[in-house]
């Protein structure tokens, strides 16, 4: 069996997960690893055995990328793939007009290129948005609730780190019910900056202004990492016209090691699209794993 | 716009409510009800404006056929509206080769027919099977276990009231935690007929036969029936090489209205897949919805 060649592009917490989540794949193999030129030392040490890049040409042939780099270098760097025929999965995660606009972008550039972009597939959006439209197959009419957390959100936590000022920081989502959050972002913040400064600037990044956001200013942050989170999503609805109908979908993970396993699934899936952009609600759930399709579903349906 | 036009094959319990979930959905409208002539005068009262008919072809066009008939049926009906160029979609709930044999058959059928079959497409087989699915991508090693219940099984109910000698009865679903349950079925024989051959027919019947099964006489099985059913689906998995993973889906719904509802929905998806037969693994989840794709990935993802 010739394997799938993985490109992992960006190491932090969520490229180490996809290294490991792309070593336990039967089907797939480590091209090598993508980092900016001044990150390339930082995968040094236990990832030896695998080439560190700072441009993928360098990896010779790879049929996939696996973007794990902060939701907004996305739409700079999937092109960069795509055009070079390759497959891209990212866990673009900024909610709203931003994944439309990011899909009309790949959707022509992977089609001209005879390739596959997998937008958004991460958690949430990801897998979640998954549990979410099954609940209305179910139950068309109703109201569904996404309580995150407790946990640290990834992509809340880089987007504070990407503020001016900020020295090292962590954003925390507390659930409040009812589809409510409040965020809470501990931030060490730079010498010279002035705390009161970079905690508007954080509430009023688009992560940040639709829910209550309380900023503390602390001295370690390293201290509070814990990578635990959750979701809790309920929907009550209406299936035909018979009301009071209950579904849930509970989840309790170590937060980059999922994203970094559903991207690997979805990278699999994307072997098997024609050539398009899509998110998780465009694709056969079957696709995401590995095995006979016939064996999948005498075990699975 | 041209609504779909969608047949209801079988008016029983299920039937009723897929008529429900027809009316309700904006881009369907029924065509008519099929049922066996000895059945047509049952569906007379409150649907008076429908036809009802004993052969599809006396309802003029029609896109579609749901197939809310007993599954053991579903191989023998389902080739008959294949072939008038008529999707159909189906709840077959017969885990195992049954669904493996069954979509091979419609799989030629309908694609030589130019049209499209959706089998197992309630909840379990059908939402249950995606919702499983989405755990093994989020974590592809571990233990699913699957709790049905406490509830009325309907696909046992039909199938123990098949059997010779039974007048009326029910079959309820004792989850015992583990994926292990207990069926219970009330059973009010006809008169002549010997219980305890009864109970071992039942026994021995491929539906019971790899659960603890007990078998009850009672006088009045009507006075048991309540609609309401539940699943509780629990994954602890590993992410790439993060252990402790944990994923619950829980529902607890009236049986007939869900089960009518996915079908509903597995209809309307039926019209986006190129000819063939499919489970609702091999399905798009957007497909089930009514809705132009943008706004549903808006309002979704």
């Amino acid at each position: 069996m010739q394997k799938i060649k993985v490109a992992i592009v960006g190491f932090g917490n969520v490229g180490k997960e996809v290294m490991e989540a792309v070593l336990e794949s039967p089907d797939m193999e480590v091209a090598g690893i993508v980092e900016i030129p001044e990150r390339v030392h930082r995968c040094r040490g236990k990832w030896d055995d695998f080439a560190v890049v700072s441009d993928v040409d360098e990896l010779g042939k790879v049929d996939l990328a696996i973007l794990a780099a902060g939701s907004r270098c996305v739409p700079q760097i999937a092109p960069y793939y795509l055009k070079r025929g390759i497959n891209t999965v990212d866990a673009f995660d900024i909610h709203g007009q931003s994944i439309i606009k990011l899909k009309q972008e790949l959707t022509s550039i992977a089609k001209a290129n005879g390739v596959v972009a997998i937008i958004s597939a991460g958690w949430d959006p990801g897998t979640n948005s998954v549990a979410r439209i099954l609940m209305e197959a179910i139950a068309p009419k109703g109201m569904t609730y996404t309580n995150y957390g407790p946990g640290m959100s990834m992509g809340h936590t880089v987007a504070v780190k990407a503020i001016e000022g900020v020295d090292d920081a962590v954003a925390l989502t507390m659930p409040q019910g009812n589809g409510i959050h409040r965020r809470l972002v501990y931030v060490k913040t730079k010498p010279g900056y002035d705390f009161k400064k970079v905690e508007e600037t954080i509430k009023m990044d688009s992560y940040f202004n639709r829910d209550m956001t309380v900023v503390f200013c602390v001295d370690d942050v390293g201290r509070l990492i814990d990578m635990g989170h959750g979701v809790h999503i309920e929907r009550k609805g209406v299936s035909g016209r018979t009301h009071n109908q209950r579904m849930e979908f509970i989840m309790q993970v170590t937060n980059p090691a999922a994203t970094a396993q559903v991207m690997v699934s979805a990278a699999r899936a994307s072997l098997k699209q024609k050539p398009g952009c899509y998110t998780l609600l465009e694709i056969p759930p079957i696709d995401y794993l590995y095995g006979e399709k016939d064996e999948l579903i005498l075990r699975l349906l």
